[in-house]
């Protein structure tokens, strides 16, 4: 497919992607559509009547969230979708309005794209599992009994989630250090990230109602990238028994693009072997796991950038469908605009494992970065950025950046 | 202070009271305050002018919610207050309009008061952890090492919070038997209560800072009654490590009345004392315990009601300062409408506990109830209703009801 407008070659946002953000123009929160190095301003768009043959109500772009288009359901994606591909390889509206319409995307500032309502994170990969189990409970059993029957998931915190670029204050907290006899307070000292995605909730429910497994994709608007900032010192004291709270709540980072389910349709794959099988409600036919490159790269006050982890979705031991049917099993509801992330992304080796507690052994052996540096843990004014991009056939559809810098 | 309007002795909505919640008028959601056996319709109030001497934008009470009201701040509050005692006292405008302004409380429909964003569970009854501990880790201390130290708590579901009097279904998951080798799905067969008050956020604060805990009850607007239902069997095997989540995301229920914290300010009481002493940050002055006493009723179908637990808000080892101040120690940010509850408040003796799994130890002993029933948790058709109020020198504030039924 070629289009009148530009892209760089290797791209992420290729006309095969068409994702969905909030940007600012003339500091009004936008709904907007990347294409290359620019943007689609969605409600310029309707405005000149580049949407005139859809059938929803366009009206939805006036909005500073997606939620609102999101809610007028698959239909309405669908059809734009169609529309944005039939306007960017041919010279319709959108090429006679450019000027208003398309604007610069390098330059521009992004704001959360959804109004989420409640944040859920699930904790389904099996690396990540065994890997945390060992350094948190050396003295039993890594993967607990349940982990192999049930996704497993907590709750999280909806407010602290922030947009790619926002800086990360380093938290304060209770910690306990495992000689000590007392807890004391002070700034976190095992400041780590969590390399994991997120889906967002394109089809609410009805609460008492369930989501059958077959049917659990069509409630999934599309993925981000998720950084699930997290203080190990303050998470190993406060975490027993009703888990993760403080070590977690002050900042998740989210890419700000929200690459489609549609666009990610061509890089659906296989998926790790379960076992023992799981129950009934939990099984699934055809492919739901997803080939998405994964890489973490560390970049130190005024220093270059090293990848410390290169990961992949297709890890993922728990599937999304699988984890949106068990979520609402218990007829919990669900909301347009809710967020569910997959729990750090770690391979089988070293290099792929999806946090600095699991690379450097809980603190133990530090990674070696470019020019003579070391980590365990993050130091201030380190900057993490993740990428993420599905690549096959020469097609490529990407998720830009989802970046944070540590502020002491 | 006489009023003009007829107040049912010991009524829990007493002029002293004044509590705000959401009505349904001509059906639409509608702000207002109850008075005895009537709900004065804010915005019918603001519209014929009762409140012309007031100094915020009494547009607020347009809204579907009572967040816009609230985000005006403390003064707003406060100044409708007295508005409203004067006007109730004397015969002015209030009085003059009373036809327009006034409906009936008791045939009223009402909806949720707030619109959460967040909503944080924390666990803070000193007995309710140590008779939980001793049911769920029946081998190991009761009281986990930082039980004493930490006010915990968890992130739980906003979305599946419902007002009193809507039907409860009963949840279907996982579980696994004690003696069983694999889980098996099924409808939860141990379906509990919690009997539990929660606070909702009356200021927001920004991401990256901390409340500290001498301002912490400044960011409180009021409190609800909160009936945290629970499905035991399925919280028992999903909740390690990360806490419990189906087991209580199907519904949880709140009172529709929220009571204002200047209207519990006389039944402020001494608290327990904590030892060992707290770190610093949690160290507060001043009475922060309050003396709310609860009481749990349970009507089987077509049954007359038995009480089967009285507790008091008392109880609270941990208090709301304390829980808000540990809750944004870390920077995460709270905002208006969030709502925080108080986890179960048990008492000393197996009659003011707040759960049917402490009441009957496990389900090993069933409770009497009257006309010959017994109970070990929850049947279907049974209906629970917990009652709030605080009483002293002949002034009475309370809660009113919040019940719901459960549904097979």
């Amino acid at each position: 497919m070629n289009s009148w407008i530009d892209i760089p070659q290797n791209s992420d946002f290729s006309i095969h992607n068409l994702p969905y953000g909030i940007f600012l123009r003339d500091e009004k929160p936008t709904p907007g559509v990347a294409i290359g190095d620019y943007i689609i301003d969605l409600n310029a768009a309707a405005k000149v009547g580049v949407f005139t043959d859809l059938e929803f109500d366009t009206s939805v772009f006036e909005s500073d969230f997606l939620n609102d288009f999101i809610d007028c359901g698959k239909d309405a994606w669908t059809s734009l979708r169609h529309c944005l591909i039939k306007e960017l390889t041919a010279q319709g509206n959108l090429f006679e309005f450019k000027e208003k319409v398309i604007v610069d995307r390098l330059s521009a500032d992004m704001c959360m794209p959804v109004r989420i309502g409640d944040y859920t994170d699930f904790y389904s990969s099996i690396e990540h599992a065994t890997n945390l189990g060992k350094l948190f409970r050396p003295d039993s059993e890594p993967l607990l009994p349940n982990w192999r029957h049930i996704p497993v998931g907590y709750h999280g915190r909806a407010s602290s989630i922030i947009i790619s670029g926002t800086p990360i204050k380093r938290p304060s907290g209770q910690s306990k250090a495992p000689t000590a006899d007392t807890p004391s307070f002070g700034k976190s000292k095992r400041l780590d990230i969590e390399l994991e995605m997120a889906f967002i909730i394109g089809k609410s429910t009805t609460l008492g109602d369930s989501i059958n497994i077959n049917n659990a994709e069509d409630h999934i608007f599309g993925k981000v990238i998720f950084n699930d900032w997290s203080a190990r010192d303050i998470q190993g004291w406060e975490y027993v028994p009703l888990g993760p709270f403080l070590g977690k709540s002050f900042a998740s980072t989210i890419s700000p693009w929200i690459v489609t389910m549609e666009a990610l349709e061509p890089f659906r794959c296989e998926s790790i072997p379960q076992e023992p099988t799981v129950l009934p409600y939990l099984q699934y036919e055809g492919q739901k796991n997803f080939n998405i490159n994964l890489e973490v790269g560390i970049t130190p006050e005024g220093d270059e950038e090293t990848t410390i982890s290169e990961s992949n979705f297709k890890y993922m031991y728990w599937n999304m469908a699988q984890q949106l049917t068990h979520h609402t099993v218990n007829g919990c509801n669900v909301n347009v605009g809710d967020m569910m992330a997959s729990g750090t992304i770690s391979g089988r080796d070293q290099h792929s494992y999806g946090s600095m507690i699991e690379i450097s052994k809980g603190g133990k052996e530090p990674m070696e970065l470019k020019n003579g540096k070391t980590r365990t843990f993050l130091e201030d004014g380190d900057t993490i950025t993740i990428r993420a991009y599905c690549e096959k056939d020469g097609v490529r559809v990407g998720f830009g950046e989802c970046s944070g810098k540590i502020l002491p």
